[in-house]
């Protein structure tokens, strides 16, 4: 019934290669299916001026597609002038996932900014961001405990994100393009590994939805955060 | 045990006056407690360019605050150059969630812009733009049918919105400000008069949340929107 | 013969509401016919850079349309990224203006921010938005005489606005929006409560006038001033 | 008493040297003292969108400063990302101004947009612009009438400004820019070569004056503005 | 000498993988030792206004680095609200370099659009550019004359580029990252795979060259670009 | 053979008029032909922030055209919202080129803004640019000289420039704009006094060229240079 013979459960194949740049603290390739993010974790000596000295670390994101990431060519944000209010909504939505799993104080008074720049879209683009930018994030912090400038993990509890939706009438797991186009109601749902919520975002476009149906895409969120989960620390060697 | 007094399932006091302005086709200014916000639906005859010769209607929403409606003044966004991040996410928002209530063939090729000024903010701004909005929008569709432009109720069910949140550790519905800068966990509701969901965003702001403290809010959440419903029909005098 | 049947010399009712929001130090809507404005005064401890530690303190306005405010609705300026012309235009003179009438001396080295925020445009926005800022501003410099932060007055003398121009040939008092689309000359006329001149800017689109016609014009907006200084004095209780 | 010696009724020498640029329609070099600009006319087939097939034609004028026309380097507005307030308040001065004196019925469907660049600057560049610009198009129009695309000539009487103001406590005319900087009431007075009102503007800044000190500032302008129309006479060989 | 242990006249190892991307008509990862950059061509029908209805094609480009490319985080321009003045430079001379091989009357009316995006620099990006920019071109266009949209083929000769520059007073060829910021006196030669120049820019920042240095340089380049033009083949199976 | 019946290696007549404007610490009208650029030299007393307590100085430049200096207006860069990217590769390069010439220990930690204006084009803007600035640099460092500012003259050598290029098939020297807009094959070259090489830049739009050709050019620069070096040393009575 899904367009990728998928069963309604099933996640796309997920691959994490790490350390693909020599420049960042932290990096990943990650793909889900036919979706490829480059994140890169960069740490900075300076927090944001909101936080300075409170002893408290920052955790940003910054997101962007490619201009030929997509199928027909996107104009690229830099020559429009500024970025669009999907992206925005985007890394904002990415940055606040990714604290939910810090502890600042443990990190201490530095930033790190995650960048999650999409090589290849085909559905999933934020969720494949917060879970490979998570990877980057922990392979910065593995660094600097390394070094011994962090004592205490400040990474509590890993943070993964999947998509799912009602695709013909039957809630799905892992929407790819073809399904997110087509469906009328889907939901990003950030989770952490030991299955807490972070974030719950559910919308239906031109339609409306049921608390059963809720309640499906999040038993199906659950799996697939699951398998996300595995992947990060089996990248991670954790 | 919260600021205002308020029991933990008690909406603030909702007044929605109508045609507060004499060119809006449609207009209302909703006071949700002290949080006050100025609607007008403005009737226009063409569409967005990718809807042109589809016989499909339009709703979109643009959202502002004055510079003076916060504690301390903001600066205005037309002189920053641009609509920042947190307006654009709200806008869209205000947008999708109306629209989830139009049937957009019985509207026929005509747009409905609903702006939301923020007259005075104490906290829920977004959801009490959707509820007057939805009012503004109401009576714009009114004048269309009487003019006889529109012969089925392109207005299917009504649209309200609500804030919830763990405040103290507790589930509480309709957060005023004092609340929502100390609420952990906090999630927008939109739905419809007969209960369905159109959106819900539930953000852990450097914290997590279960399903059980999930589905509380969504309880408070649907007696919050019955009450904003009624109140919607008492304005329009439906 | 003026469409709203107004003899030439006869202003539109004023009303002018104190406090009407509760954030901003100095508050107040006002009502020249239909042309409604709510001005708000900020006070703000730091000055412009150019009067640090000069001990003179600084009186500045910015002034803004919500969108439907107006017959059809205008584009929101925070949309087109920036202000435009005759917004900046109308800022920067209802800025002096009130500057006119304040000792900056006695104010000390604090910055008062005035915003005028049109609600419902029927022509002479830029004169009521004078005409009420001035009384916020009152407001709020009385908040800080109250308080003792202030020793002596720094208002020295009321300023109002008004316009007039020449409408089917004849010298006429408080143009409103269907007089103004008309008008060939037209003029704004700033002036203080006893009755000298701040500002005076008279125009001729595609046409020209005579100091006869001037004369006339400054004698109409002598006798509109006094009204609008009345009614500013029974607002704040003068 | 005036830094510059001259007496308080007596202009600053006036040059206007035509023809000062190939490429253009119509141009002159206007020197009012040490304030020189450069102004250009520029003919256009297009109109604005207002104006299309109605038969009627457009002037325009646009109003910049050479980085170091001014004491001290002035950032460049093209660097900046746009104009200024006070370059946009004047551009629209210099085009409705030019237009007063156009029949544009007879100048046809056609736009002469007129370039004002102030190549050194010592007070009053507004007023030398609007001079120099009606020569500039003065020479445009007579082309086309040499051409034959014009029968009847749409200029219908000249144009000029000066500035005067109180210095010292006494009114002067033609500001140079010691004075300007200190005079409390200044004022722009663009009128025709009949002696007809075009545009007054007279600011206070912090200050106020009387209709007595404005009509002997207006005497003053009458003189001056004789004198200016009578070098665009001599400059354009009438 | 060199820091990398190179000769004097010896490239870094090139590599060039095809087809890197599903979406798009052409593409390859460029490496010239540790600088990678994405390129792709993108195939679009519409031409830009001024090529309309004359038959010609067009190829243009634009180039990015991502925010982690470098050694340290560049600020994302999407977010500076433009590109800056090395990157409009750069994307302008890539475009002009990839025209010169092209027949644009073979082409036909289309446009290709070479998007390179830096993954990762270490000098000499701007040449990889144009080396793998147009591998892309050549991939897009073998599309097109495999589906017998273009008959008669529009490549007339590979294009490719390298930097020389004078470091620690010697020529050297491919400068690396660690010699271009010591160089004094660096250059950028594109050429075709015939030997043909088409662009030459040598600079010297602080300092200056002599036409014995020039012609030196010239000769290590014309070594370079035959090794660049023959991966470029191997590339494409040529 | 040439437009303008010059011989292949004939420069146009260059005049070169000092101090044109009161308020520049060095300023000259430079004309080579009908191109005409005005250069004015500011000195500044702060650095850009990379060069604070280096002991280093800087020289920058800024390009621009009054929008009628060409054949057909064009829009002011001021009202497109940034500089375009001929006007920022342009200044970018007359900056790099004066430097070349700068001693910036002996000009000590101060900054000179070359402005460069262009009154009216006919080809070559960007060289009569560096010739005109290095004349307006010469003179404000005169000044600092003469008062005694500086004791070692950091100019160490005069810097010019001129264009060449392939037309009609033959090289010639001293591009003007009818010629430039037929080359095939252009180039600006930028030199010293003693005949250093600066700056190359050779370029083919849409076609190829060779050494033997590219020698050519340069032999023709070498002798335009010389002949501009010339007529600066007249102008600044060297």
């Amino acid at each position: 019934m899904r367009p990728s013979g998928r069963s309604v459960n099933e996640m796309r194949p997920i691959s994490i290669e790490t350390n693909v740049t020599k420049h960042a603290e932290g990096s990943c390739l990650i793909k889900v299916g036919d979706t490829h993010v480059l994140c890169t974790a960069s740490l900075e000596a300076r927090v944001p001026p909101f936080l300075k000295n409170t002893g408290l670390g920052w955790v940003t994101a910054e997101y962007g597609m490619l201009p030929r990431s997509t199928g027909s060519r996107m104009r690229r944000e830099a020559t429009t002038g500024k970025q669009g209010g999907r992206t925005v909504e985007i890394q904002r939505l990415i940055g606040r996932s990714l604290r939910a799993g810090v502890d600042r104080v443990a990190l201490g008074e530095r930033q790190i900014t995650v960048d999650c720049d999409v090589i290849q879209a085909d559905g999933g683009t934020r969720c494949a961001s917060i879970t490979g930018g998570w990877v980057a994030l922990r392979l910065a912090v593995n660094q600097l405990m390394k070094a011994g400038d962090i004592i205490s993990d400040p990474l509590v509890d890993p943070v993964a994100a999947v998509s799912c939706g009602i695709y013909a009438g039957q809630p799905v797991l892992d929407l790819d393009y073809p399904e997110d186009s087509e469906a009328g109601v889907d939901g990003n749902f950030v989770m952490t590994g030991t299955g807490k919520l972070i974030e719950v975002q559910m919308s239906a476009e031109g339609s409306t939805f049921t608390r059963d149906q809720m309640n499906a895409l999040m038993d199906l969120a659950d799996k697939g955060v699951g398998e996300l989960v595995a992947a990060q620390n089996t990248a991670v060697g954790g």
